[in-house]
């Protein structure tokens, strides 16, 4: 079977009845030139996605994956997508994949060619990486300023900071930035000093028997691996909270995690150079929860 | 003659000696795919460009324009890009043009293909839009909060502030959201009120004698058209001045312009809603001078 696939996709207007799909997909070989270079993702990264992981042979959390990229689009004013054209796309996909594996499946949709009539769009699946080490062992993590103080989203909606948008260029540079600091990752911090997200994760910490995450604010996404396993731990009778985050409040904590839908959990072991404890237990039994199937 | 051309460019080493650059030069129909789905540029908003204009078979400024492409790809650690090989692409460009008429010629340089060897690039040029009418009558224009304090870029190299990097989404945003009021264009001012730049344009202001431009910083970019322009200024006897200037200082201007490759100078009629004095004859000797050829 094949490990990778590649469909250009025909955007369906949002309320589009979904009949014959199959003629708006079009499977492209990855190798070979798709778009063209008046394409406002590449010349403004001007566009939206998403990345969902795939494990064996099943897409996980793809409604809330596509209600992302649909709050997105509205945040970016691109014409709302069909979700069900998009189900199918992603349903298309994995079915041509293997049954067995991990894989990472991305949803692209674009702005357009300038001065076109309509947004492009395309699905990419791909295997992952192989993240089992991190996943056992952890990774190093420091934090750096984002710039923004609490509250700039919210004032400033035109800042984009909820949407998953393809201008990622920032969050590229804080991973190298990271990486030379030595360590493996970062955690976003606002410019007042409370804790946002990492470039491509969200951040969870544990106190005592207390979960927590930042508060859902216009400036970070809502992380769908997040709120999986809260969704979880909250059916396992364990106690979560959204609340703002002082910085000092993650270096104190019982333990913390980044959390992605491809790399799943990973506990942080050092942050900005120093050591944090580390759970083992708890970092395999959810990386257990996140590789069954969900959706 | 043709009014459009695309370059596909294999990007040298920038020590590479040219020699044969045909090889490294490809044409591609504009309206054909060129790009792979893999490319960083698309996916990450991952590279950096530039906008040159074309007057008349002559590319205005290419120098400059090069040398901040070289900055930002220092600021974004990509390859330092060969500026001959450049040149020799701007040329075959500008000589396959009509020798009359403005154009506007676009360079990207991307990371390239996720996981692959090397950066792409290429160059495209098409007909400029015609802005006589905006040079001739001027825009409204609104000032958006760009979330950063003074300051920030130094703080937080790694948000690429000074870099012109192709993750344009939030001024695209920007100039949506100054459409929304009413307005043209936008200049962005720090979260603590002092003037930056426009989405894609700087700012200059004149009250009396004096012309000013915000302080370069790792905040803005150095402005291209902006540098012409003070030059010629002040080759002409006139003061010029770089300084911190307070959003106050730009309502009580004598005069204020947005000035950029193509649009050239545009003269801001209101700012936020009130009128702002306007100076034609200023506005048409500026444009007088940025139409003629420039190195």
């Amino acid at each position: 079977m094949a490990e990778t696939l590649t469909l250009l996709i025909e955007p369906l207007p949002a309320d589009a009845a979904v009949g014959e799909l199959d003629a708006t997909f079009r499977e492209v070989d990855a190798s070979a030139p798709a778009l063209r270079v008046g394409e406002l993702s590449t010349q403004r990264g001007d566009g939206i996605f998403e990345t969902i992981g795939v494990v064996d042979g099943h897409a996980q959390e793809s409604r809330p994956h596509l209600e992302r990229l649909r709050n997105s689009a509205r945040i970016c004013e691109l014409p709302e997508p069909n979700l069900p054209q998009w189900e199918a796309a992603i349903a298309r996909a994995v079915a041509a994949l293997p049954t067995t594996g991990e894989f990472a499946l991305k949803l692209v949709l674009s702005r357009g060619v300038e001065h076109g009539p309509a947004p492009t769009a395309w699905l990419h699946v791909a295997p992952a990486a192989d993240f089992s080490a991190v996943r056992e062992r952890g990774i190093r993590v420091v934090t750096l300023d984002r710039g923004y103080a609490r509250g700039t989203a919210e004032r400033a909606p035109w800042l984009l900071l909820g949407a998953k948008t393809l201008s990622y260029a920032v969050n590229m540079a804080a991973l190298r930035e990271a990486r030379r600091r030595g360590a493996d990752d970062t955690i976003f911090v606002t410019s007042d000093g409370y804790v946002m997200e990492g470039p491509t994760s969200s951040v969870i910490l544990r106190r005592g028997d207390v979960w927590s995450t930042p508060a859902p604010s216009g400036a970070i996404l809502h992380g769908t691996t997040q709120m999986s396993l809260f969704e979880h731990l909250e059916a396992s009778g364990r106690r979560t909270e959204y609340r703002d985050i002082p910085v000092a409040d993650l270096a104190t904590a019982d333990a913390a995690w980044l959390v992605s839908s491809v790399r799943l959990a990973a506990g942080i072991t050092e942050l900005d150079g120093r050591p944090m404890p580390y759970d083992a237990d708890e970092t395999r039994a959810l990386n257990d929860y996140l590789l069954t199937p969900r959706d």
